[in-house]
């Protein structure tokens, strides 16, 4: 059975021209090709096989990441890859790509770009970004940590007063790097002016010893088998640590030689920009996260069959069971809904870096505000949607071999890292209130929030959906949603204006205006998805399908949050029903579609790292074959039966020392 | 900071006598006296530790569960433990007491019991209950595993057809047990009998080693760190492997001498007995385990702080934040609901078994219906709540010292063993569109479905709340609930009622009809909710607060259900916005009472196995000394620091042999 191609039916039944999606999902026919090319790279390497992971003690899996990590910068080296190496680059994540270099460019001087960046760029310092605290995550402007200008020695002193300001999570750290940005209070002359980065070094370049005065280790094992644990998320405390002044990260604000603090003309507001960057590749991962999960599900799906047998026929493949569609498709859809919502937000960051440079501030807190929306939307349905693809899978998605475990654990820390997502959706909410108060001042709302210009229109209009395929047309669909979105913000803004204190107010509705963000964050996606299919899409049926998953991902959301819709009168309990009848039209229309689809995100069997998922249906045979390795399997009758289990059938427990 | 109670200003808050709480959780003061004795044995223990659990490698996992299951069993013997035996019941419960016991005692014949019944009680043998296959586990019908009577040698003949066929997945199975219940087809004559329960032998009682023709081993790795790995779930295959005739269960129909294929007089239903059994312990297992989440979740809310520092004076208490509050406290209302409707079920059992061994049938399909539908809703309710108190704890939560990763991935299984929480939901569904079809054919509906009598009234009625206050009468809610479910599945009957084939019907509207179920089985918890308060409850202030409890857990479901509840006219916008309101002001009398609900409980710190739930609330301490105990942290410089970093660093890749 192995080699044959199990799913080859479900391939011909696809309607649209995979090779023209996959590179509409890939974004370019150029991203496409090399991201094909690292994903053959990488599967072919058997360095970088990763099949045994599960089995791994916490040393093993470090080292393994260890060397999987210089290996991959040999391979990078060796094949003058740069800019797009993918897969490689998340094997080096940790390594100062992830968030020390782009701290040293936001905040830094151009002199400290010059003496850094190069060192980083050439992995001859190991740097991580030192920000948590064992007391503080969310509150970056409550960190204890400090450091104090020492005039006499044109110094800084870094110190951890309390237990509670040990940095703690910060990943890299534990192990393997040799320097740090260091989030600490600023204080010069006994005076305190809120936090600031540092550069310090944290180990000698030669032989990897803390510098002294420096206490640094791993923080313990975290969710999942692999997952984190492949990585040394560490702690650390300073003893009255001395760093040179020129490594404080100048660009914003200095501290002269006499230890003056003195703040530079460069605005704030550029620190956001950093933000919008980060958290715009955070929605790239989420769809690519989303994808995987949905690939191996609906993979599985269509060669899982249970029921259903009809004289003595194969049973029915759980991909045509309505319930099954029914939280799979919409996955499916949203996946999609991410990708093209993430490729825009990196427009965003473009316009937004070009504005910056040009000192036009006026759309940053609006593409912040979107950004940390979406950041929350997408990592929150992404990290629900994991579990739920491991769900569709059954008692097998419980399997290690399954991947889907190692996937879940890998991703539910975005959830809660660069912003914990229920504070983002309180920033959100705190945005749409601003803007709600401001309607009618002449201000117009800008970017995503325009809608909110028409506000008088959407607070009175009523849906025209008559029958099911009316619910096909985008106008009518935007309109729904933005009635929604902007008639629970003006209630949101109504209720607040009855409380005399507004911080009160806001405190107190808070999870009212939580639900606010949301609709606002969903109608965002839901608009950019109806504006991609606006865009010319060639490749023969390419579009169609699209417009399907376009109206799936929309109409899940009418029914999700239908509470939303009816109880603000955006539409009716007739019109619910009908969008209802549509979703069950659209399921049937996308489902010889659904293989093709998830094929067209072109994983390799190696990257998906799943028995369920495998590209050929050979589900059954592998699973069975994988299951030999586990080490419990090396004998025949287990460890410790002479101890235990033999005493306890032989009724001799009495006298056995346990 | 470590010994004083840091909590202790939180528990003076409590407005109720926590004493007298413990028993209502326990469910008497008899058995909150059993499980307090066990809860402290099992603590105070050495034996018993598992703080080291997430490090240890698969193999000494297993042979650790072997070592304590062995000692658990000898401390019953040595105490003389019986019954409720608690704790200690859990970690030996998978030898022998889970399912294969229930399996004989529900099938077997009276000799069979006889027969068998001693030697697994006194653990002369390890039995498991083999029914999935790696090809089926919704669709017990469809094993493919066969039993062949052979009339020459008055045998059965075991046999795994095809490599579908493949036991997969028994707890016990893959290293521990000797015996197994083997569900396959039974074949006598050539002629196919569908499947029955076989006792089979797997390994010898001697030297543990598998029987001739028997393929036994472990399925390998699954979620989580230490969670079931720590078990054997097993792979089995049978080549023509003979077992007497008298090793088939023969209660309800038996293999004569001859090969005669003959059904007993006793009814089939009986079966459904023991369904109903294991069922109603999931639903009990549901509330531990989330109250447990629970537990963990709101010390920790009540310790850590962030945010709104006044005047350089303390940041707030997480848990005072109503975004916390609108996800913690329903959480927490909702432990109890279980609590109530597993002690609820539990005297259903009773009932139940009482009439089946009266000859009555007649309550049987509903209270079949009833734990089907209430395992799937407590269980997935359960999943999620558990990973919304692991996302509650923000970072920290991630750590395995939390408890929390454990706790999901050893909890995620129960939606889906024992019955696929949605396949549950389409037998309800099946059981609810068979009853509203017989309303008005003098068929009056019984036990949770007696409100379907009144659907007339049901169908027309208006709510009555006109202000917030309102939302707080029992019969509102009740009514609301009620007028909810049946017009829900009135909406379903009269949509199938359009399709000529009435399969086809049920296929197409799967999705609607699983909504349907699961408003129906949060009707019933709402309602024994409702009745337990209208018993007699003693103890200061311990009624109040339970009745908030209830209130919470009504209205935010009616929240969550928003849709359900105005589409279908049971309530309108303005008194859902009215039951928001209610919400806001429960959430605040809850609050002071947080810390001391969840300390009627009564868990000990050993039990919770969460630094973040800690009893004394001192975390911080704690979490960094957990870090220390890491495997990484042994050595300051990390193994694979000369292979890996040093080269990467001195750029010396080149040449390294990775």
């Amino acid at each position: 059975m192995d080699g044959v191609d199990q799913l080859a039916p479900e391939r011909k039944k696809a309607q649209f021209d995979v090779d023209e999606m996959k590179i509409v999902w890939a974004g370019s026919r150029h991203a496409f090709q090399v991201s094909d090319r690292i994903a053959r790279l990488v599967a072919s390497d058997p360095a970088f096989r990763k099949d045994n992971r599960a089995m791994l003690s916490r040393k093993e899996l470090f080292k393994n990441t260890l060397r999987k990590a210089a290996y991959a910068w040999k391979r990078i080296i060796e094949l003058r890859l740069s800019g797009g190496f993918n897969e490689l680059r998340t094997l080096v994540l940790f390594l100062s790509i992830g968030m020390f270099v782009p701290a040293i460019k936001g905040q830094g001087t151009d002199e400290q770009h010059q003496k850094w960046l190069p060192l980083a760029y050439k992995m001859e310092i190991i740097g991580c970004y030192a920000q948590t605290e064992l007391g503080h995550g969310s509150n970056v402007q409550g960190l204890e940590t400090t450091a104090t200008f020492d005039p006499q020695t044109d110094e800084f002193v870094i110190h951890s007063p309390t237990l509670t300001s040990s940095k703690w999570w910060p990943g890299g750290l534990g192990k393997a790097s040799t320097h740090a940005v260091v989030y600490a209070r600023l204080i010069t002359d006994g005076q305190d002016h809120g936090v600031n980065g540092f550069i310090v070094q944290l180990r000698s370049l030669e032989d990897h010893s803390p510098h002294p005065g420096i206490t640094i280790g791993d923080i313990g094992m975290k969710f999942g088998n692999g997952a984190y644990n492949t990585m040394d998320n560490g702690v650390l405390r300073f003893e009255h640590v001395r760093i040179p002044r020129n490594q404080m990260l100048m660009r914003v604000s200095q501290v002269t030689r006499e230890g003056k603090y003195v703040q530079s003309n460069v605005p704030r507001q550029l620190l956001y920009g950093t933000m919008v960057y980060v958290r715009q590749t955070i929605v790239a991962d989420a769809s690519c996260a989303l994808s995987r999960a949905v690939c191996i599900a609906t993979r599985y799906s269509a060669v899982r069959r249970q029921f259903g047998s009809k004289n003595g026929g194969p049973e029915t493949q759980v991909i045509d069971y309505k319930t099954q569609q029914n939280r799979l498709f919409p996955l499916l859809a949203s996946a999609y809904a991410f990708r093209f919502v993430g490729e825009w937000l990196k427009w965003l960051y473009t316009d937004v870096t070009q504005r910056l440079q040009a000192n036009d501030f006026s759309t940053l807190p609006e593409a912040h505000a979107c950004t940390a929306g979406l950041k929350s939307l997408t990592t929150t349905a992404t990290a629900d949607g994991i579990e739920e693809c491991r769900k569709l899978c059954g008692g097998h998605g419980y399997l290690c071999s399954s991947g889907l475990p190692e996937l879940f654990a890998v991703y539910v820390p975005a959830c809660t890292y660069e912003g914990d997502n229920i504070v983002l959706l309180l920033q959100v909410a705190r945005f749409l209130m601003k803007t709600v108060s401001q309607l009618g001042y002449g201000n117009m709302p800008v970017g995503t929030t325009t809608y909110m210009g028409r506000a008088e229109q959407l607070m009175q209009c009523h849906c025209g959906v008559q029958k099911a395929e009316d619910w096909l047309n985008p106008s009518a669909i935007l309109e729904a949603f933005e009635a929604r979105a902007i008639r629970m913000s003006v209630a949101c803004a109504q209720n607040l204006s009855k409380f005399t204190n507004q911080e009160e107010g806001f405190a107190e509705l808070a999870a009212d205006l939580v639900e606010a963000a949301v609709a606002h964050c969903q109608l965002i996606v839901v608009s950019k998805f109806i504006e991609k299919l606006q865009q010319d899409i060639p490749g023969k049926g390419v579009k169609p399908i699209l417009e399907i998953l376009c109206h799936i991902y929309a109409l899940h959301l009418v029914h999700k949050h239908l509470g939303d819709f009816v109880s603000t009168g955006c539409i009716t309990a007739k019109q619910a029903s009908l969008a209802n009848e549509q979703l069950r039209s659209l399921y049937s229309q996308v489902r010889p579609n659904a293989i093709a689809l998830v094929d067209a995100y072109n994983y390799t069997d190696h990257y998906l790292g799943s028995v369920l998922g495998r590209y050929d249906g050979n589900v059954y045979p592998k699973l069975y074959e994988e299951a030999w390795k586990d080490p419990l399997n090396d004998s025949v009758v287990p460890d410790g039966y002479h101890e235990y289990i033999r005493p306890l059938l032989k009724q001799q427990l009495r006298n056995a020392r346990l």
